[in-house]
């Protein structure tokens, strides 16, 4: 928690569930970022948290930025993003939307299957794609599927046909799953997009751009490695795999921009215990999975608490969200321990929320207001 | 579907996604559950779906309410429904929550645990209080965790202290948990509220009310049992444990109240495959757990599709949302398969969709606007 975030909640003290964010800290990460990693330009992931403070900031430090839909387009160009520097990075897109977007000057754009690649020969003609490829994303803390990309083989057929269409076939694009802490899974990727390059050079095709995804960790309960150390891994598998003619580099860090700048403040509803003996209390917070922590959706993103308690004596708690729905559970096989003096009404913090929060929050479920959100 | 939903999508043609719920089914639906449960009183689970025109349905049907938040009373009330017509049902609330629905004249509430029991006392003298106690979910599709109820024994002496405490001690509640496909979970719950009232008459306590919560199965792809054979069969451990001595009963549907009246009419994105001869392909949809579906987490509830194409030659799918996140993906392994001629544009019906839909969305996840509604 920043001195800043901190004073607001004590001065301000903001009624719960609010979500507080340092916009300088955003500011601070996106520098830190961008000097363990120099050659790559930086596409802010907006869905992580499109809040108008923090795209304007990124735009003033010449940020560039992914977005997922259109509406993640028109907040980006709302916020003075020029088009050129915006990605259309979503892989699945209605084709009203690209034309939208191409309309809007947006000229880069993700995908991953031929049909897709169709729309946009139709839609965005001339326009830079690229390809998501599918690759391991064995460490990382919120895996993805194959939901996006395709194999190598279908990638290397589909930049072909791009070029054939008409399209600027541009790179390749991966995801290593997202709060990614092991370097291996990019060393892995990178090699196969070298491949795909060598590939397609033989098939009169210069491809011009490796998009590294994102997934750079934030600390949450453990420790994770140094973004230094991260980014110099990273670009020793770009030398090694590219050698001198290396390719433009983008990375699109969502997490790793927002997520420590923010912490959630949120009360304590009651604490109870199911029978007398019972060595587990339960903690029920006025925030839970529905209210915008779906992130801990299996538990796989372990938030820190702070409470008015801390350095007393603890126990083990089962900790859950306000709501009727049982699944708005959010730590019970985790191990958390919270101070045995907690009791209702009691204030705790919830630090590194600011990445993945305030747009997940239902818009009324069991007639809960959505997450408040004070940006300073 | 109805015939009314039905022809509302084929002549008004709504943008999608948008949920059309048939408002003449719910109230078909609370009169079904009535005549198979002639002796309960219906509360119906605002969370399901709180719209205006389906709380105003059923204050006109003399429906009572069950409400999880002050927010859900205030939306009972401004439907015009009376104040002791609602149970406010979620065991764990605000003390501000518990005052301002005092304040506002309702007098029956839900606990299950000392500290709740002592803000009731405090905040809501005299109230009637209703404990609910831990059950057996086995086969229900949508359990529930051991987030709500106690154990039997706490159950017995918080009774015996809201009497101490000034309160109404008025009855037992459980839940089965939801989408429950078998009576035998009733039977087993009842026959212990039935010892709860025997234990606490021995205390000096008469318990008058029986709350058999929700739960009551819609059908989805499988069949479920009837509703008619449902409550008779309830009934009948009411009657073999209570004998002719038998307590006010309160139910608490939500789903089989609403769910098969609506219908969300969604528009496929993308078909793919992730590479050339794979047998499955990929159907993304312009909704997905985000905007709405949350209750397919797990596969859970499986819902039924229609498409353009039905009666063609069909194949297996992996059907997914139009977010950026891979966890928006609804079936993967429930073995779904949809007709070959599916393509990008084709409008598909995802069928009883009424409940536990539209409030789940999320305020704007990757900058989709949340889910529209009609009421018909």
């Amino acid at each position: 928690m920043t001195p800043k975030v901190s004073r607001f909640l004590r001065d301000a003290a903001p009624a719960t569930p609010c979500l507080v964010v340092d916009v300088d800290r955003v500011a601070e990460n996106y520098g830190r970022l961008k000097a363990a990693m120099p050659l790559a330009r930086i596409y802010y992931a907006v869905k992580a948290n499109p809040a108008a403070p923090i795209l304007g900031r990124l735009v003033d430090m010449q940020s560039c930025f992914d977005a997922a839909s259109l509406e993640e387009v028109r907040l980006c160009l709302d916020a003075g993003a020029r088009p050129e520097d915006i990605s259309f990075g979503n892989t699945v897109k209605k084709e009203s939307a690209i034309q939208a977007a191409y309309a809007a000057g947006v000229r880069m754009f993700a995908f991953d299957s031929e049909p897709e690649l169709r729309k946009l020969a139709r839609s965005a003609p001339g326009a830079k794609v690229y390809c998501r490829i599918l690759v391991g994303n064995v460490g990382a803390e919120w895996p993805l599927s194959k939901k996006f990309g395709c194999e190598v083989e279908m990638a290397r057929d589909l930049m072909v046909m791009a070029r054939d269409l008409g399209l600027d076939p541009y790179g390749i694009s991966f995801h290593v799953g997202s709060q990614q802490t092991r370097t291996a899974a990019y060393e892995a990727a990178i090699a196969r997009v070298a491949m795909l390059f060598t590939d397609l050079k033989d098939a009169g095709i210069n491809l011009r751009m490796a998009n590294l995804g994102g997934g750079y960790p934030v600390r949450y309960r453990a420790e994770v490695p140094e973004i230094d150390a991260f980014g110099a891994a990273i670009m020793g598998a770009m030398v090694e795999h590219f050698g001198n003619a290396l390719p433009e580099i983008l990375i699109e860090p969502g997490r790793f921009i927002v997520g420590d700048a923010g912490v959630l403040s949120a009360e304590v509803v009651l604490v109870s215990r199911k029978e007398q003996d019972d060595p587990v209390r339960w903690v029920y917070l006025d925030i839970g999975r529905f209210g915008g922590l779906a992130e801990t959706e299996g538990e796989a993103i372990k938030y820190a608490f702070r409470t008015p308690h801390d350095g007393g004596a603890e126990g083990p708690v089962t900790i859950a969200g306000p709501t009727c729905d049982s699944t708005d559970t959010l730590y019970e096989k985790s191990n958390y321990r919270l101070p045995l003096a907690l009791d209702c009404g009691d204030r705790v913090e919830l630090l590194s929320t600011g990445a993945y929060v305030t747009t997940y929050a239902s818009q009324g479920f069991n007639g809960f207001a959505p997450l408040a959100e004070h940006y300073i």
